[in-house]
């Protein structure tokens, strides 16, 4: 080692001209990968120098917000900046070099995290960064932060979310890192807005910036919150499942108009039930299940389930009783028919009026007949319609009874 | 190297008024990225003192749980604490300098693994420590741990899970390295509940620690056991998959109100049937395979399907043997039905009465021919009648045959 | 290191006759792996000198461009080339050596990022990398690039996308780094035509390259963007998806001519509609949920769907309309059929004529008893009828109507 | 280093009365990460002397079968055992210390793979090993091997499958290392029993381990290969898939007792063919497709697909058969009803007996006139009963038709 | 390091007796990790001689054939060599001492890539290599190759399938790196079906190599490509997706045999196209998307989906016709029906004949009365049944209408 620096003097010596070289400026400051003062401990001369570092976060894309994991997932450009006390030198010495661009991993950077971030970064990190000749370190990272967020899917999928990215020290107390910023919250949002590129299916509203200082079994620490703000564009959403379950919605209410007598009215509106099982294999896979209240959107889907149950009930309801109802009547009629048959060529020598009256005082003999049948019947209903008020026609299968 | 110390010493002289700097107590500890006497070896002076390694875990987030391949993924806070007997120095020497924080790699550090952790950790890993002026080394790690729990899912989506995590030293027995912990079970759980951000579908009951001494192959080691227990928020589950099923079987016992006699009875029960089968894709999807025991929700969907069933084939049976005796009514009654038209003719001149006794004695007749047809019939589904006693109108059916 | 060195001196002066080795140059250069002046600082003499960093980008694969996650995937070859100052050597002096393949690690590389980057690169680097005698030095990366990108989904599946690759430095200003380069657009897109393997479900059109200087925070830096237009191949999406959807369209249109009688034109319009519904289990796979306008396809999907509806509940209505008025026929015409009936018989003796226009007198009674019952429902059909004109025979169920 | 040196030996001498410190071990051994001696050749003193290294196996967890690519994941405890030569001490002049551990990387470690092993180890090696102090060096590794595996899937879901590890060097023959192993197989059963927690949807069965000898292209080569026999658990494929297929071919038969004359036989069964067809979708999921056999469950499958396809055809046929006839028959007897329709009337002053004996004579003349066309459908049927004998009512149908 | 290096001498005299160790080889090449000579450049004494890479490849595995990402997975063994022309010992001075093996990272190797790879490689590296005593290195390595493949799927699930493999230097030109084999195509086919493990779903078929020698931007580079030729296991896309669509157009072809009077057949038919829709949710799942040219699997899916529909657009034109015939029949005949009942009755008195005679007269003036009607419906017909030639049967239905 010692060979080798004395051959790499004599060669920056054969070279000598190049006073304006960058070189000249580590060889001044000692800034060599192997320099310890540089690498292992925060850049202060007097350790009761807290170390200020600036930090600012540009929002440059929203990558993906997924429900089932509760994972957000922004592109952030960060700008970091902080005092490194050992180093400065004069730009008039170094033919006004003001900067110079290193290799990351000489020198100490602190360790600031974001609590939320869960997995490493998967951006290729900056190799560089600069340093000024008063001591100012400049990175730049372009972060695709894979973070945890607690989400609010209660209006999905009218849902604003907010997802907070907490940046602070790992290890360093207040008194040793303090977090500064130079952006407020407006300057920051607009600056985004400026750089956004995509937002996969949100709409950013804003970035709100908040500083704390934090104390966990009693260690201070700063803590630099940016929430992000946006909505969910939920226009898909509406187009391929809430219109189409509103759709299979009316279509069960105007099955109503179908007669109950032939079997069609039972197998359309199952036929429909059907459909909306079929969509409810979308709400499974768009829906995430970690919620403690259930959803509006699930709410709306088992609802209209519901509706549409109770109306098929009803319908089968309905249904047994006009049947039974006939049946009765088949029965007496039955005998009757050939009574009226008979009669009615019994009746050909005569005039038809005696007929009307004949069948008018049987048919009266059969409601007398079946009278305490239709009362049970009609008490079964009311019970049933007072449970369910929200269908337009309730009027409409009572009166075919009644009528 | 000797070069390149001389000039550091040189550097350093030459700003010597800092005697407050963090180089000062790592010159003095000697303490270089190359000193092989902090990285290789367990940091004690007489090899018969066990390093305790304090260990002390909180739970910020549960992030998944996958129940197919029996995956649970906490992010835990782990803060480690350790005795390096190489590390002493006197504050009051420096200015009064308690702690100093250093890359985390520069010092030997204990070799804890969680038994269950089945993938690296994903989390960005904290790239600094801290030490105490007496050696006491703390480390600050989050992590995200994708570790392997055994589940019970008999109860789904009713169950509480159990997770470990078994933390203990891979190489290092009971007699050199110690686990201790500070907090007990009570504290952990009133901390991780205070830190705790999502919780993903499930609500995060306890944590418990418990520590042991384990021995495999006659060698003894300390093993602290960190047990997560949760209960899994099945709301969404109910909504999605169990109250649906159920409306389902609602609707397969209405049918029993539909007649028998048209279609449509069986259309609708083949149809709702189709409807479960589609659910099932979906039960598919949520359930684990990995199971000794059937769980309850599969036990329950099967069930339901095979009622179903049933009670559609017990359907098709009672048409059938409606048919076969209507068909011989039928066989019988088409020369009847002539007679009694003809004789009904051959009334009018006569009165009503007789007509009404011949049609009795003529339906006697019939009654008898099939009186062996029957009693087999009615053999079978007293057999039928026996194995299904849940669904209630059982006389329903059997009225509509001897009524 | 010093002993090291000395033995290294020694063993290749044992072997000594070799001076046409590469090592040999190394050796005159210097540029050993330690050698701080190679890998630590920009390669310039004058630090005023801006490196000038030619890039060449060739599109060998569009390997993926996930819709979901707005996500392009392609596979370039990067041919990088710059300037280091203090590399120089006359070749004949060495042999004739013009050039010298060394590891990539060793030499310092242009901080070179694609902004819209969003994963590392997957494919493995380049181990080595060439140096020119003259000092030139030449990289060729292959690079699987994860990049962001803002689709428009708009004419989904017959759309177009650009998407960008802007290259930049990370923290060089444009007086450090300038970008440049030798293809102009249209020999980027032929080398690419060339070279391109596989292109996904994508048929490339062309690469265009602009250069440009923005600045940011008054900060002045080159960029070099590469633009890839590309044209789905959208023969499967119509095939899988259009298709389909308009048999079923065709379908619903072609029941107008089943019977509004039985009940099998409602079994058959709600089956259809299911139909479409299985296809929106597909439509939503395929279609990425980030949009702010909803695309054509869901449009079409919707509207299809809707038409279907509409048409269904018009059927509904008919059915209903048809039912109620044969039920009022039915009910005025019991006591006609039996008078009709009887008035047959009444009728032997005399000729047949006069019942038919008792008949026809009859009806027309029936008729004028229900006319304010049908120009109500005229007036509900009239409204109806204007609302859907894009179905050719609205004339033929009102012909059944009046008919 | 010189320095740095003669400083570490001066700061122990410090300290000097710690000798029973495990850095005077390594001092005396002078085992230091640059010492090549240690970690560049293997560790033996005279090349002829093979390295025999001690390899045991326990199965901790299954992880994961996966049937689409053939993988097998499973979570094994590997404990490694080898003499290094170059590593002696006499414990007695170390206070005793016989056990020393040490980073890992600093030590020759065999090359030993799994041949099988797809993916690099997810799980977090072990970042220590110990020396004894005869020069015995133990490595523990809990590794999680992503291993191909080929697997017989023709009886799946009731299938046994044995995954093979084969642990080999790469480039050591057989004369430079020797693997050896001292638990058998039924002990490695045994211990892996014990350590055993989840094993995903599989049934640990046992583990057998065998060593060999290979060669290729002229190489000798250890192998030692551990195999992992297990057994699939089938319960939740027979409630998911098995069972309901089942049903809905029992229900397929049952549909043989549904009267061919209505519409709803075929509705009946077609709807039950498409629940099978839903049924497929969880299939084609759950099936893997690398197989020169088709696997039972497919044949299962496919075999209760055509059955029903075959009685669905029969159905058809029968129906249109039982039409044509039914259709001659109205064709003749509609003259003949009136004929007997006016009999009947005719015969009001005779007796009713002769009309018996004309309708009989009438029905003879008709099915005289349809003797051929039922001879040739006869014999249709013929063939196609034959084709068909796992159907348990095959002389129902008949029966209606010949009776 | 001078000391260190003191005190190794001074180790390795202690025993030193032992003259057959490897060290002793390694420091007669003085080859440590810090020898530039052997890791930097191109280990040949004249920079003309070009650096023979002798490269053999086996296929032992296929473990992924990606249709949707066009992507490859082999499992291939890659048996490297070439000569470092800075190791030379003779066996003699050393024992006998033929090979060594060391870690891989301490000497050149050739930066052979293969183009298609898109992953670094995933399976663990060979952490070894081996010299021979007169230069040759040998390198083994593992490689999970994940490379991009121009799928022809035209053929789909029928097609067989050519990856290629190029290997090639990334900056060598054919002077510095010529790539050799020995083995010829079908040796390394022969090779690679002893070793080979688990194909997924292909059956390996050949593997072929051939050299040749590329020229880029005017440089020449040598390439050898390895083409992997293999053919899709086919039977289990026949059993689950081919022969259940066929069944289904079988029940729509065997669907002409239903009468089409009642609604039963198009409930039937809408079932069956119902059913071939779900059916289109597996043919999304396994069909890539990336095809110039429609796959014959989707046309013969569309082509059965359209056949369907024309089939059961056919049958609602036809019910609506004979609908439309019966209605005008009945318009004509209800008057007429009551002519004839009246008649018979009328005729009571007289014989029977005269009604046969009536009626027939009667029949015949109704379709007369059709006759224009009718014509115009058969010209439909016969468009109609130009277009469709493949059915069978289309004489069927002209029947029912002329008959």
């Amino acid at each position: 080692m010692l060979a080798g620096f004395l051959l790499l003097l004599l060669h920056t010596a054969v070279d000598g001209e190049s006073t304006c070289s960058y070189q000249d400026v580590l060889n001044y400051l000692n800034l060599t990968k192997n320099n310890e003062l540089y690498s292992m401990t925060r850049p202060v001369k007097d350790y009761t120098h807290p170390t200020q570092v600036s930090l600012e976060v540009l929002l440059y894309a929203i990558l993906d917000v997924v429900k089932i994991d509760q994972t957000f997932v922004p592109y952030v450009w960060i700008f970091t900046k902080w005092q490194n006390e050992h180093i400065y030198w004069n730009p008039n010495d170094f033919c006004g070099i003001k900067t110079v661009s290193l290799p990351a991993e000489i020198l100490w950077k602190p360790d600031i995290i974001i609590e939320e971030m869960t997995e490493k970064d998967k951006a290729p990190l900056s190799p560089h960064l600069t340093i000024d000749s008063n001591g100012l370190v400049h990175v730049q990272d372009d972060q695709v932060l894979v973070s945890t967020c607690r989400m609010h899917i209660f209006k999905f999928p009218f849902d604003i979310q907010s997802c907070k990215l907490s940046f602070k020290s790992v290890v360093h107390s207040v008194s040793e890192i303090q977090l500064v910023r130079h952006l407020n919250s407006s300057q920051a949002t607009e600056w985004s807005r400026e750089v956004m590129r995509t937002q996969y299916e949100w709409l950013f509203i804003n970035l709100t910036v908040t500083n704390k200082t934090v104390s966990m079994f009693d260690f201070q620490q700063d803590v630099m919150i940016y929430t992000i703000t946006m909505k969910r564009r939920s226009l898909l959403y509406i187009v391929n499942f809430i219109l189409p379950i509103l759709f299979f919605f009316l279509l069960d209410l105007a099955s109503f108009l179908i007669s109950d007598s032939g079997g069609e009215k039972l197998s359309f509106k199952v036929t429909v039930l059907l459909a909306v099982t079929v969509m409810q294999l979308i709400l499974n896979d768009i829906l995430p299940s970690s919620s403690d209240r259930i959803p509006l959107i699930a709410l709306y889907c088992i609802g209209i389930f519901a509706l549409m149950m109770l109306s098929l009930l009803e319908t089968i309801l309905v249904m047994y009783l006009m049947e039974k109802v006939s049946a009765s009547e088949d029965n007496n009629s039955r005998g009757e028919k050939k009574l009226t048959h008979c009669a009615c060529i019994c009746d050909v020598s005569s005039d038809g009026t005696p007929t009307e009256l004949q069948k008018g005082s049987i048919s009266q003999l059969k409601e007398e007949s079946h009278a305490e049948e239709l009362r049970e019947v009609l008490e079964m209903l009311a019970v049933l319609l007072n449970s369910r008020k929200e269908e337009a026609k309730p009027e409409y299968w009572t009166r075919i009874f009644s009528g």
